[in-house]
């Protein structure tokens, strides 16, 4: 045949930056999902589903332009010819829907909702087009009550997640605070806003390179270890120490006694909205501290930086505190599992008015990754299907009977459909992780017997030396039992190998 | 301000065709899912997760023309300039990870899948541009008996949802059958390609029309009762009673001596596809009933026909048998709620090679809607959480403890997060579905006290006439407990108004 009536046969490959999920794990995050989705009704909030595309002008951030809208979301015309978008979030929806169903709603409205979102980004290592997020959020309540709540649902999920008090922490801060100190200490108006961003970059990687290094990022700039220069904010050096001192729990930068600091002083203790910020972090601490939460679990942290430029109020995140390592042994940073915060601005982009909102989000790849490592999910693997293996075609009635009595016991058991023989069917029994196989030939069939193979124990047998000791092993590995008792002799063989 | 200063809101709406779903259809939908996975797993499925996003080239049944994909899928160019479409079932992302991974998968391989696919296509009433399914297929596996295990897989599922034996059947055909007959009566080749649809149309309306209704568009065509002709397959006479004979379980047309018909038989009796079709029916059914399945739950039907060029051999369909009535009591028709067959050309776009393949897929808003119709789900509306009203301000903490004091006990809690009144409080409980509603005002807190109301009882409340009963039942929708004892009140009202 010539080439040229060859069919151009695709290649099977998936876009980059996707991932297909096997059994196992989705298993685990199916695990992880139902604790979470238990906790977060236990405090009352309901679930809602919506779809993965919307009008590209209702997911907001961006709005089509000439050819196409911007980067970041994948889109696509509809036939009508209007944008439509893959959501790149669960927020942006929520809006729509808040909007949209306002008049209906109980207000405040406590939703959550978990599903994939989409970004038409560059895929990176742990980055990926399209993941899976997990949000609580309440629309209509500025009350601050709503913000503690969220801390404690975060911690409450987390210690239902099987990770203990103390391997886990909330850190809360609000951005009413440093936007205080920021404008007290001549950081404030539109001329600053590049200072003010490289502050909160700075302050956000109190963390990983302590004082001295958030010192350089404030200052003039920092090598760090590679050698690698990364400029700083520029901030002269009382500001410099001003910041560091506030978020090192300081409400004013004390000792240095200067008639700046002095003036500054004054200017933050007559602030309001610095004030209103110290206020909200108290009233939080209050909230969270009656319901019996201690600050090992749910603290007032000021260099929490979450976002720039969404959040309005309190914002929080949850790490968890425990060492954790990667396949190679090496200790790993994961980062936040549960982040959030008050945002004001959510239904007001298609009513004008401003609605408070208070919402988290759970990071599910991060957090699952996180949970395995510390082996409080998945670490077992799971056993496969019991197999009925196929020694004569002829009789493949016989063999589903015995693959029906086994499932109707609840026991997982399938028939080997394949063409292959006996070698090959033992192989395939040993690729589904199957802890037992179930043979009967025409001679045990005439007896009514079937012969059960432990798999496990018949893949340890070879290890042992001693005689007698081998035949016992090989009799408990391989025997034969009346039909009547297959499903007993079927449930002892996987009661041994149960973790 | 001007009109020209506004900025344009965007209007909350969704694109045609979507939907939100909301609590009550979320929990009902996973419920009836985990009932499913777990009857799918214990046949040895394993389940698989594929993104929403393939190449669509992968995606196959269409190719990138000049411009875009064909039409019915939703398609996007990635940044290098190649083809993205979103799913549209879940068969073809399965042949490409078959083609992917196939060295190293289990052979034959038992997968489910299931999750949103999407159709750019004009919606209509029961059809969306996203929705839900459910798929189990294995691939690899020529023989019979892995149709039967579907067939039975069906039947099984269908009972583990609540539909006792009697209520549904499995309806299995073969698509050889057809073949072999409609070629031995003159219907083979290309030229009457467009006759063999116009049979296969006018079988599948064998349930709704009846044999004489069938036997209209197998010939010149039919009137229906609006008084729309619709144009007939032009059989002749004799090749009409041929078909009906055939799909009213008969493997020849008999009493009508006539040459022709004789010839016809012997033809049939011949066909080397007809027979084989014929034996795979028998097949299965010896399969089925061997492993204890009557004819009242899977049966032979030869007027089953299910897609017009995918299947390849046995095709099967469930469907509901009890009576359905849409909400204003009117008898509905359902149609199948699961179906699927024999398909081969899976992997084959991607290696040439054919693979043996078979599967069902379940339509799972459509089965939810028929176990919702027969009060098998989700019937009784979910009890809301418990509300703690806030009588005071300033008490919040008080509150949050109380929240918390039931949430540990297993209870769904939560306070009123609004900033209005007692009145809107206690409708907002009611928008909440709310059964119980926690108070504890300055008096009660001094005592020690909480109050609390039942808030199904105190609604029914009015329509007692008797005063002494409706004091006694006043008594019982409101009362003050001790703190101590909120637990065991709460939970004693809940118990009140459980089904």
């Amino acid at each position: 045949m010539s080439k040229i009536d060859q069919p151009a046969r695709p290649e099977a490959r998936l876009p980059k930056g996707l991932f297909d999920t096997g059994a196992e794990e989705i298993r685990a995050t199916a695990t992880m999902l139902a604790t979470i989705r238990g906790v977060f009704e236990s405090y009352g909030f309901e679930s809602l589903d919506t779809p993965a595309i919307e009008y590209s002008d209702a997911l907001g951030k961006f709005l089509p332009d000439q050819d196409r809208p911007n980067q970041g979301v994948f889109s696509f015309k509809d036939d009508d010819e209007q944008w439509l978008s893959l959501r790149y979030d669960l927020t942006a929806p929520l809006a729509r829907y808040v909007a949209e169903n306002y008049q209906s709603l109980p207000k405040p409205f406590r939703r959550y909702q978990s599903g994939p979102v989409w970004r038409n980004e560059k895929p990176g290592p742990g980055r990926f087009r399209q993941f899976m997020q997990f949000d609580a959020d309440t629309v209509g309540a500025s009350s601050i009550a709503a913000d503690a709540e969220l801390c404690m649902l975060a911690a409450d999920t987390l210690e239902a997640l099987g990770i203990p008090r103390g391997q886990y922490v909330v850190r809360v801060n609000n951005r009413k605070v440093l936007d205080g100190v920021l404008e007290a200490i001549d950081l404030g108006g539109d001329a600053n806003a590049g200072k003010r961003l490289g502050v909160l970059r700075a302050i956000d990687k109190l963390d990983r390179l302590g004082v001295d290094g958030v010192r350089g990022l404030l200052g003039k700039g920092r090598k760090d270890e590679s050698g690698d220069f990364t400029k700083g904010a520029e901030l002269d050096p009382i500001q410099i120490e001003y910041v560091l001192a506030v978020v090192q729990h300081k409400r004013h930068l004390e000792g240095g006694p200067s008639a700046k600091v002095d003036a500054w002083n004054k200017l933050l203790d007559e602030s309001e909205v610095a004030s209103a910020g110290f206020d909200e972090m108290d009233e939080i601490e209050n909230l969270v501290r009656a319901s019996g939460f201690g600050s090992d679990q749910i603290r007032i942290d000021p260099s929490v930086v979450r976002g720039l430029e969404y959040y309005t109020g309190p914002v929080f995140e949850a790490e968890l505190t425990s060492p954790i390592k990667d396949e190679r042994g090496q200790p790993i940073r994961l980062g936040s599992v549960v982040s959030g915060g008050r945002y004001d601005g959510l239904v007001e982009r298609f009513t004008g008015e401003k609605v408070p909102a208070t919402g988290i989000s759970i990071g599910v790849s991060r957090l699952l990754f996180g949970l395995k490592t510390l082996g409080k999910i998945g670490a077992e693997a799971t056993q496969g299907p019991v197999v009925i293996l196929v020694l004569d075609k002829d009789r493949m009635a016989d063999y589903q009977k015995i693959a029906q009595t086994l499932r109707a016991a609840g026991i997982r058991a399938e028939i080997y459909l394949g063409e292959a023989g006996m070698k090959a069917q033992m192989k395939y029994a040993d690729k589904r992780n199957s802890p037992c196989a179930v043979i009967q030939g025409g001679d045990e069939k005439a007896k009514g017997e079937v012969t059960i193979k432990d798999l496990i124990l018949g893949a340890n047998i070879t290890s042992t030396k001693d005689r007698d000791e081998y035949l016992k092993k090989q009799a408990e590995a391989q025997f034969a039992v009346k039909e009547s008792e297959l499903v007993e002799a079927v449930k002892r063989v996987l009661a041994r190998h149960k973790s």
